[in-house]
């Protein structure tokens, strides 16, 4: 979750009280507004004082780079998480529809992104918000060092549909447009595919649309190393610390019963679980030139 | 728009002026009304007067060409426009079920149109109206030097179902004969794959249920040069300049969306654009022997 | 139809004149009442004195063969019409689920028809009656002589469903039973296909929820020589002389229709029509092993 | 059925003396009440008195043989029903969400199961209980040296389904997890075709789903040697013998029915009949890598 109110903060702090006792990582939403606004930093600080063993993921908007952000900035927003890494993240389709949106991304992005990961102490995660990562955008990643990305598939949450909505309150013509692109993205399964394809040795967080541990265990069989999701575990979190609790349980019960029943001991044999891939999937790979048996090698061999 | 009456005339001027601010092309109905009545020409020469600087295309159907037409009335179809090109339509589809019709495309309108093209001043497209054009039918005329087609595929507004509900309200036996075809012909996608395979260096209009933007850069993706609509486009006329304007200024946003999401800077880019082509259509590629690389090939390699 | 009663005489009366107006081939019901009862013979033979010029063709059941009938009881079928071929009716899952059906097809009917076939002055056409004929039925008939086959596919008239509907009102357990076959057979696209390569130079009538005239053309075009229906063209008949020529007629335009649609103006030209097999036949075929060449060129090549 | 009670004896008797009557084979539900009560035995034991003749497998769990079971269990359990085999069920999707569960297979049942297999009189069925079972899980045991499985496989009765809704008049949290899982396994006709292709000469019972004749001579046609169902079977046996003796004439006589149309006299004919096998199921077997040709010829070449 982002910060800046207090209201925020206090979701903050009930999430990273969760994760220390369950012991899974959280990552907290863009601390452009702390960086901003010293005065609200307390919002995501409390995530690591609540969270003082837990891995902690810093967050910045890819665009912030090409208006000025630099190492300077995204070292604060570690240091002020005492961060394990940085999800820089990138969401051209809400851009495109926000009233505030200014959709750019120029190639100096990436030269960007790139300087700053080698002066910086933590690894950068490559990440979308709601439109899945390209074979192709992964690739020139990938190329240039890059070894984590979240996909963040179409599936889930879709920020061009809150925009839409957004939009009809305000009888902007553009929501008519919104909702023509509020399923625009690459579907979370493909996403996966793709990023595993074209990282082979990366660190892959399956998300977009994950709900339950079923899924979770779905998105590593196809190539992730770990799933994540943010709309479940936000809507459980507002219903408090014992809400989110529960919801968190019941979906590490959904994990095991999952990994049992296919009979992996340890995340490691999920990877080499045997797959059945239907119909639009296939005709995705094949769209692709991702042959089964290249991804079959690729998904089994990770590490 | 077909002109004839003071309204189509108002119509016709209504697109032009708004084509004219916007910066694209218009193409008019049929002219033969106007080639036979000198005396509404006027309701299509208020085109080119409101749209002094833009493309406009010329149009007449190719069933005339049989029943007496030749040179010289395609050269007053043009001059009555100062067109930049004149349409040739087909439209056997609604010719079999609208009472007037006489259908009947004997071999003699290829040598017809051929002949004319060579002493046209403006080029002549290659034109359907809502069923499609097949790859045989476009290595025809390809191979008899034309290079401009419109596909017009079936998807959208159906002449045939036209014919349907006229027949019904006259209570036609045709009528029913008609519903049974009111899906004839070649979707939008298939026809736009089919032409561009034939016609590797031609210029294509991707038409025929385009309803917005997204469904443009889909088009050109597929293998289109650019996209083309006409019921909606009229519908909005219908309303008023600002209606056409605000419609036609909301299918732009939506391109520039579709582009700037898929990192196309240029229309150029968009052909190069990869695909995910699903079921039913690689089931008509495959069945018409359109190999997905040979389609890659051509598709990405067009002019 | 068959005979038997005044009012079915009457209906093969009207069915008689109106082929004989319009042009085309009728084929009776079952003969075998009137082998069995000589004084109902006229309700057959009025087919031929209204239809004294067209095309009828005879009908018997396959199973009679094996109790009792032989040459004697075939020709006096032929010679009841002056028919100009007899269809020999195959009907096994209407058998399996009346309560009279005595189910039994020994190989021995096999050479029984053989025998008859070759005394026998006409043609005998091997028909199905609701399930269609299966590539190894073809093979094993043609390879014993015959060259005329009525596919009669699964999807229209099912003996099965009036089994069933007869056995709900009796309270019959067998209702039930009935209901899981009721769509037993092969579908008419695909026993097409299958008789046609399984006798690439064979007369094939396609048949089987064949409902108007782009049916028809797209039977044709899948590889029967003609098309043929039983229940709309009765439903017709039993309203009358008028209405079932009128049913004819707009079955006749919706084939000139489709053949101009397609381009064709004989039916030759709909054998060599481009066809577009989706998803389910296409299994169906691979899972058969048909290779779409192999029926590409037989379906081409037909006589 | 299982025992333990003087009801679930009682229907055990009927079941018994109706299959004895029609001539086939039955299964009990787990003997491990009876094993651990021997005051119930009697429960089971009317099974083998009201069915002298007939073939009757004794059933165990597999997760008992890792809880002290052993070959003295075992024996006892088979001759209490002198019975012709036992099968030892596994059953992982239900144990992981009854409350009561303890899901654990460790390999050392494997290991148990092979050795009670050696010095026992009668052959083990490896059976699962609504899941189904994999290649993976039947090539193990088959290169073990067991040649009997029971598949059991998805789409019928659903035992993680029985405990959601158990757990929903609890009010347990693990109820909505159970409705994540209620789909799950393999499909039966999956299931049927990897145990085949894994256990070439096995004997292999279709069941899952199996709901009549139709579907078993299905099952049959895809790789099993018999067919099997529990649930249609019990609900009849709830309402009498005569609603049993009825239920299984009508599955008699459509299994008899299904053999006519398909051309089957015995039911080694019905290894052969051609299959067409549609989009998922071939998806399937593609991902699972078993080629059509392979599948062909171990599904024709079983005894
Ligand atoms: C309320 C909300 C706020 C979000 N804010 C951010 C953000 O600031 N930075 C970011 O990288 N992603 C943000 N996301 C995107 C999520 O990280 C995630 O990629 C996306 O929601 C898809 O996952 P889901 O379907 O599980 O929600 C936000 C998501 C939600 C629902
Ligand atoms: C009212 C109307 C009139 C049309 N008249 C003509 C015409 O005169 N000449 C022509 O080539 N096409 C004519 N068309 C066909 C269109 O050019 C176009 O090919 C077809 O409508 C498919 O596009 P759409 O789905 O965007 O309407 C007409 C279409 C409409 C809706
Ligand atoms: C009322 C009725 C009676 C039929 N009687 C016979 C018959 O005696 N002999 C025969 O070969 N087929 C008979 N048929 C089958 C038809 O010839 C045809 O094969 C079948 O009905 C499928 O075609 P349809 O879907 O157009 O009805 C009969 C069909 C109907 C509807
Ligand atoms: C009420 C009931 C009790 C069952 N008990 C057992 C059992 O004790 N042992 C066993 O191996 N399977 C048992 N089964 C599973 C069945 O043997 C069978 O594998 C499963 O129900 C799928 O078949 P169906 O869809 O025809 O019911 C039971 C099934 C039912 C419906």
């Amino acid at each position: 979750m982002t910060g800046g109110t207090n209201e925020l903060g206090r979701i903050n702090g009930i999430i990273a009280e969760v994760i220390e006792e369950i012991g899974i990582a959280m990552g907290v939403g863009s601390q452009r507004i702390a960086i901003e606004k010293p005065e609200v930093r307390e919002t995501f600080k409390i995530a690591r004082r609540n969270a003082p063993n837990s891995p902690i993921i810093a967050n910045l908007g890819a665009p912030q780079l090409t208006r000025g952000y630099g190492l300077k900035q995204i070292e604060e927003a570690v240091q002020m998480l005492e961060a394990d890494a940085i999800a820089i993240h990138f969401n051209p389709s809400q851009e495109v529809f926000q009233p505030e949106g200014e959709p750019d991304y120029p190639m100096e992005i990436l030269d960007k992104i790139r300087d700053v990961s080698k002066a910086l102490s933590v690894p950068i995660i490559i990440k979308e918000s709601s439109g899945g990562l390209s074979k192709e955008f992964v690739s020139l990643f990938y190329s240039n060092g890059f070894r984590y990305f979240d996909v963040s598939g179409q599936g889930g949450t879709s920020w061009v549909a809150v925009e839409m909505f957004r939009g009809l309150r305000r009888n902007n013509w553009k929501a008519e447009s919104a909702k023509l692109f509020s399923d625009w993205g690459i579907p979370t399964a493909a996403t996966i595919i793709e990023t595993r394809v074209s990282a082979p040795d990366a660190f892959v967080i399956g998300s977009g649309g994950v709900r339950n541990g079923l899924e979770v265990v779905k998105s590593i069989s196809l190539g992730a190393n770990i799933g994540g999701f943010a709309l479940p575990a936000l809507k459980a979190a507002i219903r408090g610390k014992e809400a989110l609790k529960q919801f968190l349980q019941q979906v590490i019960f959904e994990i095991k019963a999952a990994m049992f029943l296919i009979g992996s001991k340890t995340v490691r044999d999920v990877y080499k679980t045997p797959l059945v891939i239907h119909g639009p999937l296939r005709d995705w790979m094949e769209s692709r030139e991702i042959s089964l048996s290249t991804f079959e090698s690729v998904r089994k061999r990770r590490i």
